[in-house]
């Protein structure tokens, strides 16, 4: 191909899907074909791997009724990895980029994803191959530096929201205490959004765990003892994140240690946490019905209970994506979602360099955790609620 | 009170919540409100124990508003037990009940509440103590024997088919095994309906484990090595109560043994089996991403997700326990619902005597298990279908 042709332009999705990452690329897709001036639009699958593998799905084909029905359903369309590249990759990837013409390149993800982003574009100017590249956030964690909240946050808060309201019931019900396992490595934020559940002053989460408070066993018990004797029973909601006094994840240390190429141990997709907190329970604090459930891959991928605005949002980023590429201020960018007023909820969309989203975390901030360390605060209930939107009410006698 | 005043009605929930058995107990409620004849109406909290206990719920008093919007709500709303009532028991239910002029008992459950039920009107026979017993069918197991299928079982089956949906999905898109363990202590029905998330031929769940098929770990091996070989990945329904050749539960035999006073040992509420099937596929079957997820209680409890037919049916039960019992021709009975139609779904509602309902459990007919052993038939696709209602359609390239 002549560098007189039109620049193609590559995107793909990377680390854990969301039920609203489809939003974000059909978002960025349609802006792109309503575009002038761009070649092929290229959906490389499985991220990275897909690059690295000329395996692509020509995204100007499908029909837009296509498109919007792909936007509107959970998880990555285009597949997804947890792939860094190295060095030899991107040398590889700028070779196939070439061959292509490829001048545009976004990647949908979290902070690891920027991270993968930032680096195919560190070293595109090191080979000289001129790429704009652009970060497009998501992740159900909430945890990037440069959005006031990121899209798929507020739908997994939604299914976390509606799953504790319903198993409030249920304990209700049947008593004892019931531990719920949240999602969420390195912050509290969707463990958090359970309080969302609560109607009224005796529901629960009766108590909340996040990875921002060092987490003590004595004090769990404590809590729980202190809990049933005010409830009754008790609900709590615990992040798969909690980590001891010298800041150790007890979830990492439960499980067979199998690390992603980014470092992060594997915590989902096991009950471990959850069953080795029942038992600590059953056998130090004299509570004969302890049952532990952990909301596992559900909370990104249940079909029929994403946030409106989430859906909303995620699919405005994806477009906001391209505008801020193709107008080159930011050549390397992320988007970030800013909150633009506090009194009536309203968001506006920024491009920022990429480094402002990769690889390093947002934790909690401290106003939103209360002062006993098991609760949150109403500052949050306010940050949340827009994003997660209403829920369904509950009646009870 | 004298024995010539109107006679009064207590109604309960015991067993496992649903996310429709408040619509059994308020199609009860507002049918025994329209009736004339009736003094009180009392609710008993927490099944059997309630009655025990004294403690009551007028139901007369709420508006129907009011009990409408309890209908509409997941679990047990007037609470549950797991109480096997003795002969001492009785005694006492009876004197509480002479004191409260009770003539009509209707208990909401599934088998083991059934048959507490039964023991109640077998002894309230033996003490001459005059009492019409009605068994309100309550299972999201699809167990009970009385019945073409249980109120409970429909909106629980689309929380799993919808969760697998998604799952399928999120396994798409990141690869590997993913295990998911689903309700049913003895029958296979709930695990089984997650066949109905397949839109595509490719679609999971790739494999389905039931308790009424023998289970081996070795066969189970070499099940999922020959999906990852045609699908390159595999998504695999389990259900808790799979058993191995000598019948014994897997998940029993991992459990602490904690059982309940009908002698059920505990298996939800906890993630070892999901795990140990895991662990099984890391250690010898060279598959590196294996996770596990259990869905737990979140499958008879999550608000919003119910099948419209399911709730519909679920009503009509609890009218029509009150009809039947009123009728009088059957004093200690149960409702049995009914297919009355294979060609255009319709169900009717039938009286039985309450141990048709009782104790025993139903499994899966052969018909309904593909020879496969790990696979349902299309007739079980066509038994299930109308139950669950449509499913959202999720669209990929």
């Amino acid at each position: 191909m002549k560098k007189t042709e039109l620049k193609n332009v590559v995107i793909a999705q990377s680390g854990g899907p969301s039920m609203v990452i489809n939003q974000s690329l059909i978002g960025a897709v349609l802006a792109l074909r309503r575009r002038a001036g761009i070649g092929s639009i290229l959906g490389a699958r499985h991220g990275i791997v897909g690059i690295l593998n000329g395996d692509y799905v020509d995204l100007r084909k499908p029909t837009e009724k296509k498109l919007l029905a792909i936007a509107a359903t959970p998880s990555s369309a285009l597949g997804s990895c947890r792939k860094k590249p190295n060095a030899e990759d991107c040398r590889t990837i700028f070779e196939r980029f070439r061959e292509l013409n490829v001048g545009y390149f976004f990647y949908i993800g979290g902070n690891d994803s920027a991270d993968a982003a930032r680096i195919v574009a560190d070293e595109a100017k090191k080979a000289k191959y001129n790429l704009t590249v652009y970060h497009i956030p998501k992740t159900i964690d909430n945890d990037l530096r440069s959005c006031d909240h990121t899209p798929g946050f507020g739908s997994a808060a939604r299914f976390v929201a509606s799953a504790i309201k319903g198993d409030n019931l249920d304990n209700r019900a049947l008593g004892g205490v019931k531990i719920d396992v949240i999602m969420g490595r390195d912050a509290g934020f969707l463990t958090a959004a359970s309080a969302l559940a609560r109607e009224r002053c005796d529901d629960g989460p009766h108590l909340i765990y996040l990875p921002e408070v060092p987490f003590s066993l004595e004090k769990f018990g404590d809590d729980i003892k202190k809990a049933m004797a005010k409830f009754g029973r008790a609900v709590v909601a615990v992040s798969e994140g909690i980590r001891d006094e010298q800041g150790r994840s007890i979830g990492a240390m439960l499980s067979d240690g199998e690390k992603d190429s980014h470092g992060n141990v594997q915590m989902s997709g096991t009950g471990a946490l959850g069953d080795y907190l029942a038992k600590y329970l059953k056998a130090n604090c004299e509570i004969k019905r302890v049952r532990a459930d952990t909301f596992g891959y559900l909370q990104r991928s249940f079909p029929g209970v994403a946030s409106n605005v989430d859906s909303k949002e995620a699919f405005e980023v994806g477009q906001a994506a391209v505008k801020f590429a193709f107008e080159g201020k930011i050549k390397k960018g992320t988007v970030a979602i800013c909150r633009a007023s506090k009194a009536a909820y309203r968001v506006t969309y920024k491009a920022l360099p990429i480094q402002r989203a990769a690889k390093f975390t947002k934790s909690m901030p401290k106003n939103y955790i209360a002062s006993s360390g098991n609760d949150v605060t109403k500052a949050f209930i306010d940050y949340v609620s827009p994003i997660v939107g209403k829920l369904p009410k509950c009646e009870i006698f």
